[in-house]
């Protein structure tokens, strides 16, 4: 952690380049690709949904460590408490159980939230086009999730087709996502080059004290550190 | 109301008919919409979004005496309140005064609330997915408000792209605008004809108690019953 932060005041603090409305759930996902932006000289404007996930208030603890790690007082937390009213996921949905021990290959993983990221892109573009940021980073990746129909880049392309048609004519927002082809462990390689804070992420779908390393998103997670020859800071060693 | 009431029932009742999500907010458009989900012989799962305008908690209660009218057990309401939160609209912002006396013509109005169909959309998606219907009605025109850029056509087929792109593959989903190119006294001409309630409706962007009959949406409004020769049943008289 603190060889994080130090290298991270090298670089002077959070770029105060135009502004891009980054999602940050708080995930090592996320994480990075907000990482990515402040790279590419943009000021992160930090965004966070709450969707009625089980692990809602640890990974809402996650965002604002992240936010405060990077001097961060653009940030807005948006509440779709709704989606456990329509339901259809075992992400908001406590009668549908969560996969232990595996990780989903085929279909559509029952963890899927039915058209999820098109709520987040439309809360994202609103504020964007409010706050006049130009780009939406979203930390998608169609590799290990190809099975969510709405991480895919296709669906990105047709998203903002959707939003060049639906906004002000002078406004231009483009969805930028830089992780969509990485594996996890690429995407946590890229992470430790750019000091990313992993430590204050959080992943885990089913508990909030500590990581359970046995739901799809710590499995997916622990490969990842694995595979980059990293250890994973949240997770418990045994 | 005792006609429109009686002439239903003489139809026998809301259809069973595959499921459509009809958009209801409560105004004259969305009421009109629904009218004709019915008569293409769908059953309506209706859905009304709160989203922090003034006028909310009167627009539910249209809402609900709409459902009620056409004995409709399907409802769901969502609320989108972060709109507030995010701002930019006279709407749901209220340092942003509503313009009176005029409607616009050039330019997007200042009621715009930004990207707001694309919130409305996934919503309807979502549920739509869920509850197995293929079709998503909404009342949007691009006549009367043809400075909204999320109420053209050439959104609404841009965001069914990005539904394709976004769902389950075996999803297909379509947004139906049957009233898009109507002006507003087409539109009233056309609810008379299916004897929507205009009774329960609600359109004042303004005041709750009575219509204001000065708003944009009440000059529209009177300005489509008197083309359609019709008596207004909300507005009060002199």
């Amino acid at each position: 952690m603190k060889y994080a932060v130090k290298s991270y005041e090298k670089k002077g603090g959070v770029s105060r380049g135009p502004l891009a409305v980054c999602l940050l759930s708080g995930g090592v996902d996320s994480l990075v690709t907000a990482a990515i932006a402040i790279e590419d000289g943009l000021e992160p404007a930090f965004l966070h949904i709450n969707y009625g996930q089980r692990t809602e208030a640890r990974e809402l603890r996650a965002f604002n460590d992240i936010c405060d790690f990077y001097n961060s007082d653009k940030r807005l937390i948006v509440d779709l408490g709704y989606f456990k009213k329509i339901g259809g996921s075992a992400l908001t949905d406590s009668s549908i159980a969560i996969p232990k021990d595996t990780v989903s290959t085929d279909n559509i993983p029952v963890t899927y939230v039915p058209f999820r990221n098109a709520h987040m892109l439309s809360v994202a573009v609103s504020w964007a086009e409010v706050i006049g940021a130009f780009q939406i980073y979203i930390g998608a990746t169609q590799v290990d999730f190809s099975g969510y129909p709405d991480c895919r880049r296709e669906f990105f392309d047709a998203m903002e087709n959707a939003i060049r048609e639906g906004t002000r004519p002078e406004t231009n927002i483009k969805i930028v996502t830089p992780i969509i082809n990485m594996t996890k462990s690429e995407v946590v390689k890229k992470g430790l080059m750019l000091n990313a804070p992993f430590e204050l992420s959080w992943s885990c779908y089913e508990r909030e004290d500590r990581a359970c390393g046995r739901c799809e998103s710590c499995l997916l997670r622990l490969k990842g550190f694995s595979e980059a020859n990293a250890i994973d800071p949240i997770m418990e060693r045994p």
